[in-house]
């Protein structure tokens, strides 16, 4: 065996059974090898992009890593972006990039670049194996990095590394550290202000927003009059039944206004909210002038763990049942007449089926969904964490091939969906149960409301050349069909609505463009 | 005035009135200031990898650097591997990225990250604007740069140095440094074993591909019996009544056997070659053992003059009229029968027009353009540079903003195609002048071949999903349509014909989908 076969059964050996792969010349011996593995299962994306998103979408529900294949630096570098929003998310990844053989570096052929300065401003690991001797204990170091301390480790793979002859060996799974421990002086230091009746927030991230781990921090909130928020989730269980915390606003006026009552905030997976930009003369940290701020436990804590120990800590005297929402959205009535967010929001609330997966990357044309979301039937959301835009339709695809009987609807900005249409192609050739609903506003909407923000109110043929993609119109319908999507488009709210119908009640791709 | 308009005028001093973006929030100053300079054409790619991939097409046919303006570091992520591309063709650049305002920076905000590294694996030159009084020597500083030693230039600009205001201040152009000279003893050491009667091989690059240049070197070697080889060309000028320097051969047997006679390898902007890729068991560097290789000059130097003064050098006795091509490509018979790479090719040969511009990533689809190209009519041949597969459809867009008056041809293969597929968007809103031709092969038939040399001859199901795209089968008639270009399918050699017939004679993007 070499050493391609290798990394393939140390991946095996730790449940990394899912590849999501844009090999090159330098990866065949790895390809090869994945051929003799049938339990490995290999989907190709068209374009690295959608590779790295797929990936994401794939951990965040599966709360396992995938591998990724990608060929050489300009490989990697087209799946970057992608992997911001994923180390963002502190998703666990395994992501593998081939290389020239070790002696052919100094030639500096023409596909040779600088792998590891590439990839160190996307990964929380990265690593280069020597030899194919090296490989077993590099890709379990890869592989304990993404798990143990969430996040995307990139494991750099020479093809002579590849190629060479190692022994036979038997593998066991790679021996995971335990979970940081909270010391109980950070959980009675946390209690103390949630206790003495501070205004206190708590900021939920990572499986804090699990609904089981939610059930105990609205517990905590109803005891003690405490506010939940979200500070950077990358899957967050919401609709009905489920406790439902604030999302931090986008924009900084309402973010500020919404954090300025508060007098401690407590960190719980998610972090200490910021400006997503600046702006001249407004704030970049957004809580209150001398709020306490307590980090209390990351991602890499086992968070349902903490928040029960904060519940322990507190004491029934400072608990009461979790407030949730009723199950109202589907009594909503359909929308009719004028195709707008709004519109699409109601007719998605009303409909969308248990279980499934919302992936948004919807932007400006979120509508009402942050409304509806606790009343709508209980799923669970992927949004956009690490703001490079491009990510929603392949992170369906991730999710898609995770829960495979979960229905999956992607909420689609146009301008973002561009980025990586390719992924359209990868939902038709693994038959994945997705509906994506591309909101058609033909334009970067949220870059005019930026120029407001700049004080500029009159666009010249400039920035409307740059702001605007009216001119010719995006043909989802087309694109969709040219990689073998089926699709159909809606200008009313009643085509809408039976379109979604339609889409929600047959298995497979589906996409319906919505002229907004 | 502010610091985006200070960079606007001196981008505009310097003649750089060129921008393809695709800005973000953190750019909207420069956005702005970029609408008050309606002297700056500005074209949208609707993802980074066409904006940095056209202006590599527009520098290799202006002879002068394309602004780009990417979003923060993944903007520019999205765009790296076709400046990859750019780095290796050598083009002058000036990549502008977008950051937060400096004092935002430390709040590692979500779409917070370290540009630098990101940009400096596939850049000659990065710097970063500390304030807007320093923007003017940094853009100077970035434009000379690529200028003088071509390459890619990375400035990253801060939103506050974009937003702050500047005093203002007349500007000129920026000086550049003269040109390296060539040394009389280097000259005397190349010009040696050419009159000596040594196998001498010239490696030609940069602007010695150059008709001018190239009927110099065909001199030299039409009375030395040198043979002239290209390396790495960006811009190739080629076609009958051209000399046709070879290019070396991919495969790396070939590449070996074509190169073991020589005994004296001269670099005049070429390199020394190197094998693509490295295979087991088989040499990484081309020349054989013992072959002296003299660099006389690189793209820094004005490699037209070091060719007229090695042929001074060299003197009368040792020049001969330079051989070139009869144009006998016009009188090829149209093909007829099954739709194959080599009847493309020999349809194209035959119909190309005076001045064409052929920007080339036909992969295993070239059929017989090498074999064709010196009995064509004149024309200019944009290639593949940085093997970063997904240049040809933006590179296309570029060259056509470049040189309006002239019909850009696209050589494209289907798996490359699909990359930056966004391209096709920027033809149709800036209505340029580009018949794209797609080889239709559903296949990444290079990786096939690849494949087969590494052993594997038999594939599975792994291996097939991995390197195959027929299920579906793209369908590019709709893909384009999708985007605005007006799009037909072939089938025979005949169909091909006629398609590509209206195809030339019309004005505006079009595109043919090739079932090869």
């Amino acid at each position: 065996m070499n050493g391609a076969d290798r990394l393939c059964d140390v991946l095996l050996a730790n449940g990394v059974d899912t590849c999501f792969a844009n090999p090159g010349t330098s990866e065949m011996h790895f390809v090869a090898a994945l051929d003799r593995k049938p339990q490995m299962r290999c989907i190709l994306g068209l374009f690295e992009g959608v590779v790295t998103a797929a990936a994401d979408g794939y951990a965040r529900m599966a709360d396992k890593p995938a591998a990724t294949l990608l060929h050489l630096g300009p490989g990697l570098a087209n799946g970057l972006a992608n992997l911001h929003n994923a180390r963002r998310a502190r998703t666990p990844m395994v992501n593998i990039v081939g290389d020239h053989a070790t002696y052919h570096l100094r030639h500096d052929a023409p596909l040779t670049s600088d792998i590891e300065s590439l990839a160190r401003p996307m990964s929380q690991w990265v690593g280069r194996v020597s030899s194919a001797a090296d490989i077993r204990s590099r890709a379990e170091e890869a592989y304990i990095a993404a798990m143990s301390n969430p996040g995307v480790s990139t494991l750099i793979l020479p093809a002579d590394a590849a190629w060479s002859e190692v022994a036979e060996e038997a593998l066991v799974p790679a021996t995971l550290p335990p979970r940081r421990d909270v010391a109980p002086e950070a959980l009675r230091a946390a209690a103390a202000p949630l206790r003495g009746g501070r205004k206190t927030a708590l900021f939920l991230g990572g499986r804090a927003l699990r609904a089981d781990a939610l059930d105990i921090a609205g517990r905590i909130a109803a005891g003690t009059g405490a506010t939940l928020f979200t500070e950077r989730a990358a899957r967050w269980q919401r609709g009905a039944g489920r406790v439902s915390p604030r999302p931090v606003p986008y924009n900084i006026e309402l973010a500020v206004a919404a954090l300025q009552e508060f007098e401690t905030a407590i960190l719980i997976g998610g972090r200490a909210p910021v400006g997503f930009f600046a702006y001249p003369e407004k704030p970049g940290f957004l809580l209150p002038d001398g709020c306490d701020v307590i980090e209390l436990a990351g991602v890499e804590h086992d968070l349902h763990q903490v928040l029960q120990a904060l519940a322990d800590e507190l004491g029934p005297r400072h608990l009461a049942p979790a407030v949730t929402g009723p199950f109202t959205a589907r009594d909503l009535p359909a929308p009719t007449g004028d195709l707008t967010p709004s519109a699409i929001s109601q007719a998605v609330a009303r409909a969308l089926p248990e279980g499934a997966i919302l992936c948004d990357e919807s932007i400006t044309s979120a509508g009402r969904f942050a409304e509806l979301a606790p009343n709508m039937a209980p799923h669970d959301h992927l949004p956009l964490t690490g703001g490079a835009i491009g990510i929603g339709i392949p992170l369906s695809v991730g999710a898609a091939v995770a829960c495979p009987d979960r229905k999956v609807v992607a909420l689609q900005a146009d301008g973002s969906g561009m980025y990586t249409v390719q992924g359209l192609w990868t939902q038709a050739r693994e038959r994945l149960d997705i509906l994506t609903i591309v909101f058609s506003n033909r334009g970067y909407s949220i870059l005019k409301g930026e120029m407001r923000n700049v004080g500029v109110n009159e666009f010249g043929r400039n920035a409307r050349r740059m702001l605007e993609i009216d001119d010719p119109a995006l043909d989802w319908c087309s694109l969709a069909k040219g990689m073998g999507v089926e699709a159909a488009r809606a200008t009313t709210a009643e085509e809408f609505t039976n379109l979604l119908t339609a889409g929600l009640s047959r298995r497979g791709p589906f996409l319906i463009e919505a002229l907004i």
